[in-house]
């Protein structure tokens, strides 16, 4: 079992990572956290291709246990289903020794910590993602979020969860487009922290996409040690957790005027990070041939790396203004806006949203 | 300006207490917090008494400033009135560097502290306290809380303000009834804490209701002190802070049962604490006379000190029992129950519901 610990002084803990282990979780509850309690919060979809394997090693290890379903994706991410939650966790008598467990992938470890964060002010919270972006990036760091109908994520807590339990092997029944947003969030962790690790990437991109079993648990365990790294340093996104947004700026607006059903995540990141990389070429902050790399990795994964243009380029340019103004990562008038230095090193500088496209080709 | 410390690591905060202030807090807020935009959460009846005063300050100190209203009392703490404040929160472009000012009582302070604790994941919150139960209890320590149809507080989060700012001037518009309330939380953390302020009660508590500005400020501050070191030892209620809760359980139950309207959370609380001091004397935890020095200062101050009974005592008891076992102080199956070993030094015992009754005369 590899483990990366998250240092957070009291609030420290850590990452397990094992292909086969979801069904061992029960037992670790048991035995590390005396766990009596707990409720599973998933979705359909995730409930029936993994439920039964986390259930048995509840069952197992004699815990009380029960599970909550709420919708697929996006949709469940509201106050309304926290609301829900709440009014079923009362029903079960979950108590603060309750266990909240979010068996899914980022919506779901998004929405059940929010409720765990608010629930009783707090009960415990075991993250298991169950998409390769969850593993690398969302259930790790304690960012919870709902959404709110003028903006992704706008309602939310810090929250870190008592352990997040990583196993690669249920990746197998995910879709290929869900592994390439996990591969975005990847390739961003190397892009803007660790120039030897988006070497390797360039080397086995390909094989950690095609789920060989070791190379997808290295490319996993390095890319959560950096962002473990990163969220030790800067817990509350004072300063240096801003780097793990490079891409998301954008990204995020992406999303926003496109709707967050015509677009992947990981897909708009890799248009905002691409799109980032040549703004930091350009403004010469970065060595020419930076974001040519870049390009290569991303293509070699097959995601996109060009602004789309549904509604043609001013209007969507103006649509992307406007989206990034209630974007909460906008600090007064200005963004922080992420871009690289080179390939392994990211800074924030400011810039006004108008900024951002000048002297862009698109 | 008297200032207690709340030791919280780099959570720490001062509570700031002095006759009158109200008017200086918006230079403080820059001065000490570089605040450049601040959104005052308020009721109507609370902001006609304070609002002007505080508004002159944050106005002649340069603040960009909006005032927020929302209903009195426990009314406002819902999420849907939370999901108001949102919205509006995003109509005033407010960011991460807005700080959020709760003027107002208990219920104000509860809703705005979560509102601020999600909005964004978190913004400054900062604390002017108007009621005497707001200055000497909940604007300290960082709970935060909206109500669910089936209990109190339910919903919420651990969340420490940036200030606490505590005018004892503006008590004095405050209803006598309100004034009791906050004696009752006085009283009680003399009891559980501090003997020798529980005797300076015995003697001063007439002139601290009458508001002579000296006792008041005295009694304030010195009730502040027992509050802000026990959230320093205990912040999120794993032991000790539990000790803050006597005569909290059954009085949660009592207002539960007779409606949040009939019964005021201090008067409440004062019979949930003769409750529990004849409890520790019956089961020879205090020595005898714990209770009558008790009784005589909530009498003293006009307090109940005796369970009512208006739906007779057999049916009151069980909705009492059903009412405590969705309290969210209850871990497993047994009750945390608050008990007194002298005046100044209390204990947290483990009862079921059933054991609480058992014994007691009503």
């Amino acid at each position: 079992m590899n483990t990366v610990q998250v240092m957070l002084g009291d609030r420290s803990y850590p990452i397990r990572i094992r292909p086969g282990s979801l069904a061992d979780l029960g037992e670790t509850l048991v035995r590390e956290f005396g766990a009596a309690h707990v409720v599973s919060i998933t979705t359909p979809r995730v409930g029936e291709a993994h439920f039964e394997t986390l259930a048995r090693g509840l069952s197992s290890a004699d815990l009380a246990h029960q599970r909550l379903d709420v919708p697929e994706g996006d949709r469940a991410k509201t106050l309304s289903h926290a609301s829900r939650l709440y009014d079923s966790l009362i029903d079960l008598e979950a108590d603060r020794d309750t266990v909240i467990v979010a068996l899914g992938g980022g919506a779901v470890g998004d929405l059940a910590g929010f409720v765990a964060s608010t629930y009783l002010r707090g009960v415990a919270l075991v993250q298991v993602p169950t998409t390769l972006l969850a593993q690398v990036d969302s259930s790790v760091g304690g960012k919870t979020a709902v959404n709110h109908s003028r903006g992704k994520n706008l309602i939310g807590t810090f929250f870190q969860p008592r352990l997040v339990w990583i196993d690669p092997a249920v990746l197998s029944t995910l879709p290929a487009s869900e592994l390439r947003c996990g591969m975005a969030e990847i390739i961003k962790a190397g892009a803007i922290w660790d120039g030897e690790f988006f070497a390797w990437l360039e080397k086995n991109a390909k094989g950690v996409t095609a789920l060989d079993p070791e190379l997808l648990s290295e490319a996993i365990v390095r890319a959560v040690r950096i962002k473990a790294e990163v969220v030790g340093l800067d817990e509350r996104e004072a300063g240096l957790r801003a780097l793990l947004n490079f891409g998301h700026t954008l990204g995020h607006a992406i999303e926003n005027v496109l709707g967050y059903r015509e677009i992947h995540h990981g897909e708009a990141v890799a248009i905002g990070m691409m799109f980032a990389a040549r703004l930091s070429e350009r403004r010469e902050l970065a060595p020419a041939g930076t974001a040519e790399r870049l390009e290569g990795l991303l293509d070699c994964v097959g995601l996109p790396t060009e602004l789309p243009d549904a509604l043609g380029v001013t209007e969507t340019r103006e649509a992307y203004l406007r989206a990034m103004t209630v974007d909460k990562k906008v600090r007064g008038r200005q963004l922080g806006f992420v871009v690289l230095s080179e390939i392994g090193r990211a800074k924030v500088i400011k810039l006004t949203p108008e900024e951002v496209f000048e002297g862009a080709d698109q």
